[in-house]
């Protein structure tokens, strides 16, 4: 008995797997990020740690509040609490030799110091997408990422998301429009939308700007119809501000993009109450919504950041970006059940087991399978024969070469398929 | 102009990587991890920042000052200083839902506090397999990890490795037959041989224990042949002693399995002077240097582990894993040259150029492509074609579609190889 038992634990928050569902973890990041790549993303992977003055150049107010930070020796260091900043980061530093427009795609943990809540992580996983360009890029790009994350969602099965599509600047326009001065706080009152219910926003809308300019806001937020019935009512409201226009006129490109590239109009919806609480986007904006899940929140979103790098250069490099947050919609597969009939393949597909003193032949047959790329190995510990396959029963593993002596003798192999209960003989050649 | 512009940088002694780099690295990891899943590996993944008590449980002196930790409220927080200590960890926890022998493999980040030198990183990807045993583990693991680290070096077309193994009991033994009290102080000496050189060691030798053991020891240690020739020398030392004796059978026997499993005589030689730094191997201990470039160090490193989770539970968990630090390897490869002749298949294969205003077109074309697997994106900028062909070829890729009016009116494609500089037409049904 050891009497200094250190309870083996991790701190709340943070999410770790059983290897059963690492494996689907594992493979649903693959498959996305299979995507990103045979989309013509490049790879980057920037450290987890950088300098705090770099990392929190823009951000204030809640994100900076979450962000670990610590000091080691004389510098102040802290841990990405998103993979956007550090890409505009790495833009800006590695400009001259970057070919732009730059798509890339990174996967890579992040950290906030959130409160501790269900499928909410301190730690977890973004898969991201991002395009910048060199002092401009097209509006297709906005369409562009959003259908990344389309074809990412497809590839994994998944098909009840619902893409919550707005841009910035319309709303900026109208704000503009009615000559709001507190256009920040109305900014966030909106972004809390969906948590707090129409009654309280109304009311609260009312206090931040009065009852008349509440009513006419109010109502276009809640503009309903068909994306194209919104683009519409939009255009109706007869707002004349430059922001609105652009924003409107964007938003009916990316909508339009958006279906050259392969997402259907039922993939999305125009939402105008998205505004993404990060301060950095500019135009367009999106989030994800499982459709009967969407307590959960969003399971993707992004948008357009057109001075993300000012911080770094003076350079102007325009961007536009998508994150998955792998761990929280890992975290929300497995509460719906999707994960219950997620299956893959395994990989290791043979276990083979000596009986007696066979080992040497073992390894033979281990080489002649793995040289045609079968997944096998060997149970090396010297137990029954009983517990042997008790082991290939638990790993779930399909096929049990077993060897002997007689099967050494006769230069065979004999294979049992676990689903099958059947038994079969091969020569060792001919395996 | 902005004035108030952050040099954007990171820390000293992290690695961040171009594109046409990291598509390189992520290639190598890739493959190597390939190999562990094909061998029947599990993937798991721990969190990067543990508690501080968890972590450092059994470490002590070197490691702990390297480590990085911080306070978050009243918590104690660390930075994993390697995939050992937390798999000790994990596999105490879940105990009762692991199915044992565990084989788990672990790609990811680790921090040390190192002095910045060339080759050492401060944060740095480690590449793990261990096995860990429920109360046993059987002697042959340690050469199977050994044999996925020869496999995994194979893969990625890297020849000039060679393993270093010993035994720790042997030396273990051959102190306590010579009384040796201040044996951890020798140990010491002994894993800084090749850095200080054969004068060096053999003075500081004979001020620690004295002249006769002092030269004995060193006899032992400078013991040189074929990895058989060693073994009958150090059998013919006639130490009885337990530890000894049963340090060299096991040195024996991994020899013996070593071949079963493929890995040939000349991959590796037995070393008596290989230690180990850590603290919590038992018995076999290896490193992998390449030849003709040993100052770069060892590229992969490992052991067996009889008690590493004893501070976590009363079960007896021993275990033997190798650790394949990439991004080490990464820095050596580049530095030899062998990144130079490491070409990959551009995961862009096909780059689709509209010409005018055929967007829509090229949406068609890209699906068509991608439904085949195909690798394909649409150049999305309004920019001339020069620019266009201009960036087709700064990115490498080897054939651009071009889509003007005359091709939609026609319903084909213009495709340009890059490389030969040949252009066909096709009809995009036959795509």
């Amino acid at each position: 008995m050891n009497n200094n038992i250190i309870k083996p634990s991790i701190l709340p928050g943070f999410m770790e797997l059983l290897p059963g569902e690492q494996e689907k973890f594992n493979d649903i990041v693959n498959k996305i990020l299979q995507v990103y790549e045979k989309n013509g993303c490049l790879a980057i992977d920037t450290p987890i740690i950088e300098k705090a003055e770099v990392l929190l150049a823009k951000t204030g107010g809640e994100t900076e509040k979450q962000v670990y930070s610590f000091k080691k020796g004389k510098n102040e260091l802290a841990l990405r609490f998103d993979l956007t900043v550090p890409f505009a980061r790495y833009a800006a530093q590695y400009y001259n030799e970057l070919t732009f427009p730059f798509r890339r795609y990174q996967l890579g943990k992040v950290y906030r110091g959130e409160r501790n809540q269900k499928g909410r992580y301190r730690e977890f996983y973004q898969c991201d997408v991002d395009v910048i360009g060199r002092n401009k890029l097209s509006i297709n790009n906005d369409a562009w990422v959003i259908s990344l994350a389309s074809k990412a969602f497809k590839s994994i099965g998944l098909e009840n998301y619902k893409f919550q599509i707005s841009n910035r600047k319309i709303l900026k326009g109208i704000l503009n429009e009615l000559e709001i001065d507190n256009s920040k706080d109305v900014m966030i009152l909106i972004d809390k939308y969906d948590k707090i219910g129409k009654l309280s926003f109304d009311e609260e809308l009312t206090e931040l700007i009065g009852k008349d300019k509440s009513e006419y806001l109010s109502n276009v937020l809640d503009i309903k119809g068909k994306n194209e019935e919104i683009l519409e009512a939009l255009l109706k409201l007869n707002v004349k501000n430059n922001y609105f226009m652009e924003g409107v006129k964007e938003l009916e490109k990316v909508k339009q993009v958006l279906e050259i590239l392969g997402v259907q109009d039922k993939e999305f919806t125009i939402n105008l109450k998205i505004i993404r609480g990060l301060d950095y986007y500019t135009g367009t904006v999106f989030e994800t919504l499982l459709i009967g899940n969407e307590g959960y929140g969003s399971v993707c979103s992004g948008g357009r950041y057109d001075n993300l790098a000012e911080n770094y250069t003076d350079n102007i490099l325009p961007g536009v970006g998508i994150s998955i947050g792998i761990t929280r919609l890992f975290f929300v597969l497995k509460e719906i059940g999707f994960l219950d009939n997620y299956n893959i393949k395994k990989k290791l597909e043979y276990l083979i087991i000596p009986i007696d003193d066979t080992l040497e032949y073992c390894g033979a047959v281990m080489k002649k399978l793995q040289e045609k790329g079968i997944g096998a190995a060997i149970y090396l510990e010297d137990d029954s024969l009983k517990k042997k396959m008790n082991y290939a029963n638990k790993l779930g593993v399909e096929n049990v070469v077993l060897i002997g002596e007689e099967e050494v003798m006769k230069n065979e192999v004999k294979i049992k398929n676990m689903n099958l209960g059947k038994e079969i003989r091969v020569k060792l050649e001919e395996l």
